[in-house]
């Protein structure tokens, strides 16, 4: 598969009321978006850095994946999101021909209408990776 | 602060012999240098993903602060890089005044001879945060 950059971090945060201070006041950075996604169940804040985003990540339900995340592992980098060039469909077929755990099998729609599909963290050393295309 | 970009991604491997086919040849990101930082205790392989590096980092010895963040937490995301803009110095004294709680008090010199310094992920929501200058 062919990347280009990184294009966003998700990162667990268990308000973004409380984060985004930090984030905008301290990092300097700017938030140009909120958006919540009803069926993962979690509010999410965009924030620019260079050309990858910070994608801020609430929960909105005690049974989100990303609360259940925080219970676990307390709040912090969730996933990394690579930007593929030659197509999510293409690259999901690669990284199963070389053997990685796909959680998704086939591209689906994610924040800001991208297609997005991810890695299971088993195959990619511990990092729940997330490829996307506009 | 004046963030530019993410300079990096640090990334607790058990091995970096492992995990570089995943980024190389699942991935297709290049490796460009291999350096162990004797006093960190830690072998680190670089990569170029757009203006971002992914930084693996292998413990050299048990009582290496990566073998025991993978002890404690499994492999994957250890920090996040930012480039500041106008000096690590300057931006860890904005830090400090907002109330972040400093693991450096002062910039130190760190892989690819780099200016950095680290913030508390008790003050970062959980995301041990790096700040560095060229």
């Amino acid at each position: 598969m062919k990347i280009s950059h990184i294009e966003h971090l998700g990162i667990a945060v268990e308000s973004i009321e409380n984060a985004l201070p930090y984030y905008e006041n301290v990092l300097g950075l700017k938030c140009y978006n909120i958006e919540t996604v009803e069926d993962q169940k979690v509010k999410t804040a965009f924030l620019k850095c260079g050309e990858t985003k910070i994608e801020l990540l609430e929960p909105t339900s005690p049974d989100s994946t990303i609360a259940k995340f925080i219970e676990k592992r307390g709040m912090g980098v969730h996933h990394v999101a690579f930007a593929v060039e030659d197509g999510v469909a293409n690259a999901l077929a690669q990284a199963e021909e070389a053997g990685i755990r796909l959680i998704d099998k086939a591209p689906r729609k994610g924040a800001e209408n991208l297609n997005i599909a991810f890695l299971h963290p088993k195959s990619t050393m511990g990092v729940l990776t997330e490829l996307c295309e506009k």
